[in-house]
């Protein structure tokens, strides 16, 4: 697999939106945000999508599925700082049998910041690849 | 930009390995590796790459320039576990005037485990993008 | 300086409560958030104390103040996990003339998770300590 | 329990030395290793310990043992900067029935940046407290 949605920097194009706040232990030495430190802001996001279309991780987990990250991508396009209010724009980008991508866009006042792709694997406790949950196949 | 790189499973195909040990606090309640803690592994094998062409990275900051992290993209084969010795293979892959992308390739004991690539930009210190330095062109 | 203040664990001995919820990213393989973890969130608590006292830390810092963090000391009592709503109580605990104490209390629907204490110290933009704003002072 | 050990600031009172460089994405927007970062160099110092004494922390847990963290103090003095090579040194400081506290001490070429103790309980994967092993009540 390789990441191909290619994220929308208009806010229309997303299903929902996550607000947060940056974290004073999110910067760097350069002042701002480190790169390191967006993939966890995506996380959140797509936790609280999962838990706005009431499928909340913990009982996908429950379940008996995980949803392992295969693929990460992200484009810094103008640097997010301190306690910034970040609102992270996110919605599903593609769905298949086994796999899934999720498509970000992160704005502070509709200015555009970053955007990000996250693809993601269901597995078994044990590690072992399976089908997404059929509500999850049944989003597109 | 878009990142372009197509990152090796072969170590060969890399100028210089960085190696080093996953800590837990990396490690996630999956009992593994978070996604997000990559990045700052492969910019530690980053820094060591440039310490190791005799430009390290405090030097190239008192010259006057920031290296803006433009893209980072990784790819997850197979996790990180705590305790494991990693072996980040590093190599330049490709130098525009004012940009470069590295490509990166994990490895435990020789087995795959990531591959990743980051863009990167100079900037001066007031965030304004500026060309490379000669030596960096000269690189390739 | 030693931290010398002795937490509460009843919710009421605190100013203000600032709530935030775990990031799957703050947890380990032992599926409980990591300790280090903590900090970040006292942290947050903290700053957001001081925006709800209308001192917000961006503005202290442009008046040219950096409040340096002197000692941290947390007590972990009960695991928090993923997803976990928490309230984190704050108060300041203690201060002098050029430092103070905060305390906190963290807590999950009512039932006490851990206490912590932060000393810190007022330093210029250059790390030169410096007396603490006399607003600050004010509040004892 | 409350953290009773006052860590010299002589590297001689010290059993172990681990040595370990500061990564970029350990500063913070003060230019400096933010504060909540010390943990889980303590952290590295005490598992690298453990590897010293042949008691690798894996084989701990395999033996069915894991070392919650009860509490976590430090005390910032000078500040550790990007790319300081830091020695943690490191040293059992006192050991109970079913806990034990360690020591740290933190020197950049001779200096001393912090100070700090951890204290530790044993318990069962399942998280209920148990004796610590053999092995590490003979220690003292």
């Amino acid at each position: 697999m390789r990441i191909s949605a290619d994220p929308s920097t208009d806010p229309a194009a997303y299903e929902f939106a996550h607000r947060l706040r940056v974290r004073f232990a999110e910067t760097d030495a350069m002042g701002i945000v480190h790169h390191s430190r967006y993939l966890p802001m995506l996380e959140e996001a797509r936790i609280a999508y999962l838990r706005h279309i009431d499928h909340p991780y913990s009982e996908i987990r429950e379940d008996g599925i995980e949803l392992n990250v295969l693929e990460a991508w992200c484009q810094y396009r103008k640097p997010l700082l301190f306690d910034d209010v970040v609102d992270v724009h996110t919605t599903m980008a593609s769905i298949e049998r086994a796999s899934f991508q999720m498509a970000y866009l992160l704005t502070v006042e509709d200015e555009v910041r970053a955007t990000g792709v996250t693809a993601h694997g269901a597995v078994t406790p044990a590690g072992r690849p399976t089908r997404l949950p059929t509500w999850m196949r049944d989003l597109t």
